[in-house]
């Protein structure tokens, strides 16, 4: 840090915070702030809105105008160096002859990693990188954690009592936390790309599984405030519905006047009946049965790994999971999950309620799955304790 | 506050962490500090070390001698107005002719609270109360429950994985949470009055439920650097053995060199085979059988309520409950339970392992045991969470 002044240290924060603003709105893409200035004074400022909109350095290069010549450009992420759906924004800073570019952090992708800042500096422009590089990182941990392995940010969501229990024994879990809880997930799955859960959720519970603007708390709302509501993004819903149990009467599949559809995938291991007709902004995949040990396929269970790698292949950047124990087991057990989020409320239920997740056949103390505690905070009456696998 | 000055502030400090010296030792009696002071000059001072020996006014007012005439004396609890083991501390300031005393919070027991600064104010002392009363209360919340409701404090210990269990399928639980929730536990026990808990946990585990200085926390230890390291106080241990499976050759039973014995109860339904002797720091309560229905003595299960009415008339102000499932149910349906200790390990113990409590027959949310989260936080790696029933 010590390389960098004040005035850096401002500008770099204004483009944290304008980076924010897009945190509910540009996945797969990342959020990303820029802000163009001369010493003190901000000649240019700009986010990346959302996937197929011009990238944070375009708009606050189109506000700074011929103002831009000389200038320095903060960018919380460095410029891409790529011909996407937008030319890359490092050719944009040279050809607006910037004389200085800050990023607060590289390309988290290893194939492309500092080939932006290259072309930066090969056009003699002054290049610095690691300007609050913290907490650039954390306004897009799911976007860096799919460029540096492939596989979307798993976080699996569940809600407990005091004694670690989902259900009472007849099955009743309407409500265990709060309504400050229930906010707070609303929080979560607007930063999604993909909500996964199962057919039972969504019958039991009669589910949606949605974004409602009526129900996120208000530091969301006013982060989504640059937006009109009819926008309000909706992660692509992903139902594991193995015996094709769903029908299109379901609430979820309904779209209602005053949000967007939605995309929903339904995991399947055989074909609906024909008779079973989606509207359209549903698709189904229906190639996922499991084989059993002798290589048939079994219809009656999806293959878990198998719709793993085609969430992956989609581009998806978080995939938040809520659903029961079966599914919360089966994603455990084989090393699907990176974060786990409790939401406990001080209840005892019962010990014949539902455990948090089917797990069996743990033999001994050095077999149990060791976690480690991220994070633990008060949300309204209930503790919300974040948890990930222990490095 | 307003009535006191910034004087009177620093010396209730002062007494009151001379009170907090006495909290390993005291119990049944309260902590108290006493200061003795001329203004700023502290003239004397002390703290009620164990019951039995002298008050803190006692100590303080032997410190100060004749310099007690005209002094102010700060206290944490409202001096004593009976005859015990000791005189009346009213009566000893009185006629140790001190001008004014200070007193935290007045006596807690509805019975006597105000008559000693009654004692005092009729002999024309000035008398204030309610200067720190949080943290004088906050010293001594066992005495204070038990002077109000006649019962013990009853904290109920639980170690549990972030699923919820206290053991896996096969019963085995150790260890489940670190060597820092273990050293925790340590300081807890060494505060309590009693420690309740069952043969079984005794058996299975080999548990001997003392405290063991080589395993204190560092600021205990420092708390009782003042006493001999031998005087180390053992709180009674009270074991449910209602089937008389306990054995003198446990090591419960036995006396280390290091330490002192510390007195066990065994609280069966029945008499102890007569071949089956136990050393003289054991007392078998032995009319603790349970009546079935038909008024029946059902000497296979001891009657809770008939425990718990013994504990109480024994003076016993904070009784620790450690213990399995069996016991932490019938505590927690009983409302016996007046705080809930729960460490968390951050590991997943499987959907077959043993639950927090035996608790059955909740079939709707509406009769779930609802509690509040009174503090949470982190020791070594785990979590530990304090509850209360909601108020």
């Amino acid at each position: 840090m010590s390389n960098f002044s004040l005035i850096d240290q401002q500008h770099m924060q204004r483009a944290l915070a304008l980076a924010a603003l897009g945190r509910y709105s540009t996945t797969p893409n990342p959020s990303v702030g820029c802000v163009i200035a001369h010493g003190e004074q901000v000649v240019g400022e700009g986010f990346h809105q959302r996937a197929g909109g011009p990238h944070a350095e375009v708009h606050a290069l189109r506000m700074a105008g011929e103002q831009a010549r000389g200038a320095t450009a903060y960018v919380t992420l460095e410029p891409c160096s790529h011909y996407g759906r937008t030319p890359p924004c490092a050719k944009a800073l040279v050809e607006a002859n910037v004389a200085r570019v800050v990023c607060a952090m590289v390309d988290p992708n290893p194939q492309v990693s500092g080939r932006g800042l290259k072309i930066l500096s090969d056009a003699g422009i002054e290049v610095a990188a690691g300007l609050f590089e913290e907490q650039a990182k954390a306004l897009n941990p799911a976007f860096i954690h799919r460029m540096q392995t492939g596989r979307p940010w798993v976080q699996l969501k569940v809600a407990t009592s005091l004694d670690g229990k989902t259900a009472l024994a007849n099955g009743q879990s309407q409500w265990i936390t709060s309504a400050e809880a229930r906010r707070d997930v609303q929080a979560h799955r607007a930063q999604a790309g993909a909500i996964l859960s199962t057919a039972k959720t969504v019958i039991d519970d009669n589910a949606s599984l949605n974004v409602r603007r009526s129900e996120l708390p208000e530091n969301v709302l006013s982060a989504l405030s640059w937006q009109p509501e009819a926008a309000l993004r909706q992660p692509t819903r992903i139902l594991i519905d193995s015996q094709c149990r769903l029908q299109s009467s379901q609430s979820i599949f309904q779209v209602s006047s005053d949000q967007s559809a939605g995309d929903v995938w339904l995991a399947s291991g055989q074909a609906y009946p024909e008779s079973q007709t989606f509207p359209d902004h549903v698709s189904v995949l229906e190639q996922l049965a499991r084989s059993d040990k002798s290589g048939q396929s079994d219809t009656q269970h999806i293959d878990l790994a198998a719709l793993m790698a085609h969430i992956s292949a989609q581009n998806i950047n978080h995939l938040w999971v809520e659903a029961g124990a079966g599914l919360a087991g089966a994603m455990l057990s084989q090393g699907y999950v990176d974060q786990l989020i409790v939401y406990m409320a001080p209840k005892l239920m019962g010990s014949d309620g539902r455990s948090l997740a089917e797990l069996t056949g743990i033999a001994s103390m050095d077999q149990t799955l060791n976690w480690q505690f991220d994070e633990v905070s008060m949300i309204g009456p209930d503790l919300k304790i974040v948890a990930s696998p222990k490095q």
